[in-house]
């Protein structure tokens, strides 16, 4: 497998053609950004976890039964990945208060909420991808019901693995965020990445965090958190 | 039935127990608040036309099957309604795109949507009612399951009458916010009002705005788009 020309260089990825059509090389950076891309900055080693760890992860999801776009490994930090079209909702699961949502619905961070909460934001930079709900990506033509319910369903998985994935090293989910990407030929698969940078991970005795709001709020200790995850999950 | 203690006031009712435990009085102040209380004025007559056009809907409504809190019109102004502990969410249907809808999606007003779209806030001053989903209100407990689903089966009824009831006189149902209520055995019902104060109403020719756009927004002829849809539905 062998990178063709440059697709695409979003935040935290760079994304190259190949010679198959249907399959993209993901190269994942150490650039960090949060707010939206008002702050920047460089969390060094970021993208070797960040691919490792997503890698991983999605090849245990592809054993419980939620396709990925995930192909091969190429090597720290590239990976070869299947090419789709993004759907445009990035969809977050909560299952302890914590960031926009404790300041949106006044509910400290830290409370353990009645039920994981599932919900979508509209992929929109320039709106700030706002917070909608499903009859919002239906009258939007941002997905169909068919794909809403797929997307859910699959999401519900990926919560249950994620749960116990890192509870037994220790850590609680707080919550995430995922995308789910078309192939040609319609169906949904899991795409994007799963890592510190788009999970809230605390420590289970301490509730120290060892995610990206290290980064986000200047709490210090960042590559230190993102390798403190990966050493627990043994991917070091 | 007889008007005993004030138990609320509200921004544009005050509410008055009777001598049924199970049975309060409305009556509808003329007085109009837009960006939660931020605006205030008076909008002369509206009290009386609220009241007579909510009930006179909430009576087309029962017969549809949508159980509602209406008990007896007392007066032009006054109607005894059934007592409920409100369910804290506002619902809000759309079916063309208007006010904070098209700014926060960036949809110009007018638009038509897809389909409708009902949606949730939570009802609190302090939080300015944020926009939430149906797994918000099952996690925050403020509704559950059973009830969420019986809200949203007698919305979408609402949205049916309504719009062809504003259509047959000509005008154009963008969107609403009703509320429901509990009765004290745990019964949904549709409580509060249905009104130009709670529905955005354009002139289906004209477009004209018909509703409390016109004194949020300070475009003048107020009472007179109140009394124009009052007219325009026989009620005058």
């Amino acid at each position: 497998m062998e990178k063709k020309e440059q697709l695409y260089e979003g935040k935290a990825k760079k994304v190259y053609a190949t010679e198959d059509p249907a399959v993209v090389i993901v190269d994942y950076k150490d650039d960090a950004t949060a707010f939206n891309g008002v702050k920047k900055g460089t969390i060094v080693g970021k993208g070797v976890i960040n691919n490792r760890m997503s890698n991983y992860v999605m090849k245990q999801l592809e054993k419980e039964g939620v396709p990925t776009h995930l192909v091969e490994e190429l090597s720290d930090r590239e990976t070869a990945v299947k090419k789709v079209s993004i759907v445009p909702l990035e969809v977050i699961v909560r299952n302890v208060a914590a960031g926009s949502f404790s300041k949106r619905m006044g509910v400290e961070e830290g409370r353990e909420l009645l039920c994981p909460i599932l919900e979508f934001s509209y992929k929109c930079d320039e709106l700030d991808d706002p917070f909608i709900n499903d009859d919002y990506a239906l009258a939007l033509g941002l997905a169909t019901q068919e794909e809403i319910d797929m997307i859910k369903k699959y999401t519900r998985k990926v919560n249950e693995f994620l749960k116990k994935y890192f509870l037994e090293v220790g850590i609680k989910l707080i919550d995430f965020k995922i995308e789910f990407g078309r192939l040609a030929d319609g169906t949904i698969i899991l795409a994007d990445e799963i890592s510190p940078d788009t999970c809230r991970l605390w420590d289970v005795h301490t509730n120290e965090k060892l995610d990206k709001d290290r980064f986000r709020r200047d709490m210090g200790n960042v590559e230190e958190a993102y390798q403190e995850v990966f050493r627990r999950l043994g991917l070091a």
